[in-house]
C-alpha cells in the first residue's frame, strides 16, 4: 500500500515554518508498513492543490493533507479534495454543537465563518479534534482515499494517533516494527564499520544508522504479520548489535541521556550537584528535565566569574592564576568544591572556552574540562569541540552526562 | 520566475530527518522574489526522480535538488539530472585534486567510487563545497535550469550563500526585502486586531502575522527593484507597527531576547545574578548564551531543594513553612537573596510546578512565580502557564527575560 503526504500552507512555501508534519506522518506511516515513495508540499491554491491531488493519486493509494483547514476564506482543502471526489458538503449538527461549545467555554464569540468547519460529505468519517476546532475527515472514492488533518501539529498528531493510525492498520496486513538504538561517543562510520556485516547480511529486519542530535542512532527494523512476530525478528539482531558495541549504546527509543543517567542515580540513590562555568547552567537544566531529579539533585552553581569559584567552591585562588580558569586543575576543585558544600556523592564541573572570542593558541575556542567527583575520586576529561557556542556547550553537556553514565556503570 | 524545490533521500521519506533544507532554500528563494509554489521529496530512485524533473519543469523554470550527491552507488541526483538533460558525464580534473587532497588532508584512504563525485558534464557549473567532498552542480538546458546541492545543510547552505545566490540573483530583476519582527506577551489574533486596518490595506509590503516558539511574528515584506527601494517601502509601514504595538516589540530578525536583555545590561552595566527553581538552570543558560553576558552575570544557583534555598538565599524557613517553596513570597525572598549574595543590581528567581506530578488545587501544574530584584525594589509576578514540564520551565524563562527587558526600558 502507498501513501503520499502532501502538506498545504503558504508558510512552508515561503520558509517561514520547519515542515515537521511531513516527518512525522512519514515516520508513523513507515511503522505502519505503508510506503511513501513522495512528499509535497503546496499552497493554498485550488487548482495546483486539485493537481497535487491527481498527480498523488495516480501514483499512490492514499494521500493525507496536513494544513487548511482553518475558518478564513483562504483554508481551502477539505474543500478541494471534495471536490476532486466530487463530493457535496452539508452541515454536520454535532460538529457545530462541538465548535459553539468550545467557543462559548473559552468566551470568545463565535463567527459565521467558523460554520466552515462543520461542512463534510455525507458518505465520510469525520475526525475529532481534541485540541482546536476544526475536525479532520477521511474521505473515500473508488479505492482511493483523502484524509484530510489540521496544521498545527498538536492537533494533527493526536488526530492522527487517535483516530487516522486505526483507520490504517485496518487497511494493512503488515506491520513494521523497529526499535532504534542510540550510541554516544562513537562516529557512524566507525560505528557501521564495527557492525558492517550484520548491516550488508540482514533483510528483515534491517539495520540502518543514521545521525542524531549529537549521536549515532541504529534502527533494526522487521516487517512482519503482528507486533508479536516483528518483536522475535528485532530482538536477536538488537543481542548481536550490543554484544558488539554495547558500550557505546545508552538508551532505546526516545529515552534521553538526562533519563538514563537520573535513573541510575536515583536508584543508587546518589546525591548530586553541579558546579557550572561556561555552560552556564545547561548541565542543571538538561538533569532536572526528568522530573524524579528532585530526590537526589542538591545544588547547582553557575560560577561564571573566577570571583564565584572561588567563593561558592573554594577553588584556590593561586590555581586561578597558576593554571588558568579553563584547566584540568580548576575543573577538579570545582567538582571537589560543590560535592563538598552540600556534601553530595557527586560533583560534577565543567569550564571551558565556548567562544566566539576569548580563544588563545593553548587554550582555543572549544576546549572544555568536564570535571567528574564520585565519592572520593575525581576524573577530569579534557574536550576539544567542534560547533559555535552554543553548540560547544551543548556539546559538553551531553559529553559530561554520558561520562557520568559510563562511571556509575562500573560503580 | 517560478522555481521548485525537491529534496532526495530516503531518510526523509522515511521520517528519519527533519526537512530543513527546504525551509531554508523556500526562505532565500523567497527573498529573492523567486516564486515558490511547489516543494517536494523523493527517494533516491531513478525513475521517480525523473518523473519528479519532468513534472517540476514543466511548471517551473529552476529546479534545485539537495542530497543524493554522496560517493556510494544509491546516490544518483546528478547522474539522474543530467540523463533528464541528456548530458554527458565526464571527469573533472580540478574536482579530482581536491577530493585527493581532502582525503589525504584526513589521512583516509581514498577509493574509486570516490571518483565519482568528481564527474561533471563539460557544459556545467561547478559549485565549490567548503565543507565536503561533493561538489554541487548547475545544469542548464532549453532554458530551463537544475541546480544539484549536496544534503547535508551545512554544505548546502554555504554552497548556496556563496555561488547559488550570486548566480540566481543575476537572473531575476526584482528583490524581495523583509523585516520580521519579533512580539512575546501578545497573542497572535489580538495583534492582528490591533492592526487588522493595516493588514488589509497593503499590498506591497505585505504585513503577515504568523506564530513563532512562545511568540508571535509579523514579517513585513516589500518586492523593489533594489535592496535600498525595498527598505524605503517598508521602513514607514514598520514604524506604523511599533507605533501601535510597540511595547509587545522587543527585537526584529533573528535577535534573540537574551541577546537584547545581555546588551541592555552590560550597556547599563548592571551585575545580575540568578537564582532558579523549577527553571533549574535555564535561566542563566539562556543568558549565556550571549558571549558579551560576562562582565555583568555574577552567579546562578539552582536550589532545586528548601535545603539550597535556606543554605544559599537565605530564605526563610518559615516562608517556606508559611506559604511554600512555589510562593510569591518565596520567590521575593529569593530573587532578594540571591542579589544580596554578590551584591548585584539585578537578582531574578523561579519558583513553580513544571509537573507532570506535584500538582494540587491550589498550586496546579503550570503554576510558575518568577521574581526580579533591581536596585533595592523587587517585583514577583505569576504566571499560569499550559504545556509540559520542558514547556512550562522554558516559557518561565521567556517570560522573566522579557519581564525583564520590560522593567529595564523603564529604568
Amino acid at each position: 500500500m502507498k501513501a503520499e503526504i502532501i502538506t498545504v500552507g503558504t508558510e512552508i512555501l515561503l520558509g517561514d515554518i520547519v515542515n515537521t508534519n511531513s516527518q512525522y506522518l512519514a515516520k508513523e506511516l513507515a511503522s505502519l508498513g505503508i510506503d511513501v515513495y513522495y512528499q509535497s508540499s503546496v499552497g493554498d491554491n485550488e487548482n495546483r492543490l486539485l493537481q497535487s491531488f491527481k498527480e498523488s493519486l495516480k501514483r499512490s493509494d492514499i494521500v493525507i493533507t496536513t494544513g487548511g483547514l482553518g475558518p478564513t476564506n483562504d483554508d481551502i482543502t477539505k474543500e478541494v479534495a471534495c471536490k476532486y471526489f466530487d463530493k457535496e458538503l452539508e452541515l454536520h449538527k454535532p460538529s457545530w454543537d462541538k465548535i459553539e461549545f468550545f467557543f462559548n467555554k473559552l468566551g470568545i464569540e463565535i463567527t459565521e465563518n467558523n460554520k466552515k468547519q462543520a461542512y463534510f460529505p455525507k458518505d465520510s468519517i469525520i475526525l475529532q479534534n481534541k485540541n482546536g476546532t476544526a475536525p479532520g475527515v477521511v474521505l473515500e472514492k473508488n479505492e482511493k482515499i483523502i484524509i484530510v488533518l489540521p496544521g498545527p501539529p498538536k492537533e494533527m498528531k493526536s488526530m492522527f494517533e487517535n483516530e487516522v493510525k486505526p483507520y490504517l492498520q485496518k487497511l494493512t496486513d503488515s506491520v513494521l516494527v523497529s526499535k532504534t538504538l542510540r550510541a554516544f561517543g562513537i562516529g557512524e562510520s566507525t560505528l557501521e564499520d564495527k557492525i558492517i556485516d550484520l548491516i550488508q547480511n540482514q533483510t528483515n529486519p534491517t539495520i540502518a544508522p543514521y545521525v542524531g542530535d549529537m549521536e549515532v542512532r541504529l534502527r533494526v527494523m522487521a516487517k512482519a504479520k503482528t507486533e508479536k512476530e516483528g518483536q522475535e525478528l528485532i530482538e536477536p539482531v538488537v543481542k548481536n548489535i550490543k554484544d558488539r558495541v554495547g558500550q557505546y549504546i545508552y538508551a532505546e527509543g526516545d529515552t534521553s541521556i538526562e533519563e538514563v543517567v537520573s535513573k541510575m542515580l536515583v536508584e543508587k540513590n546518589m546525591t548530586i550537584a553541579t558546579a557550572e562555568s561556561c555552560t552556564g547552567g545547561l548541565v542543571s537544566a538538561t538533569l532536572i528535565n526528568y522530573p524524579g531529579i528532585s530526590s537526589v539533585f542538591m545544588e547547582g552553581c553557575v560560577t561564571y566569574s573566577n570571583e564565584a569559584k572561588i567563593m561558592r567552591l573554594g577553588v584556590k585562588e593561586e590555581t586561578l592564576e597558576k593554571y588558568g580558569a579553563v584547566s584540568e586543575e580548576t575543573a577538579r576543585e570545582m567538582a571537589e568544591g560543590i560535592a563538598r558544600n552540600f556534601d553530595t556523592n557527586i560533583g560534577l564541573s565543567t569550564t571551558g572556552v565556548a567562544g566566539p572570542e576569548g580563544g588563545t593558541k593553548e587554550k582555543p575556542v572549544g576546549l572544555v574540562y568536564v570535571g567528574i567527583y564520585i565519592n572520593g575520586k575525581t576524573t577530569v576529561k579534557k574536550y576539544a569541540f567542534n560547533g559555535d557556542r552554543q553548540g560547544i556547550r551543548l556539546r559538553a553537556t551531553k559529553n559530561l552526562l554520558n561520562d557520568l553514565r559510563v562511571q556509575l556503570l562500573e560503580l
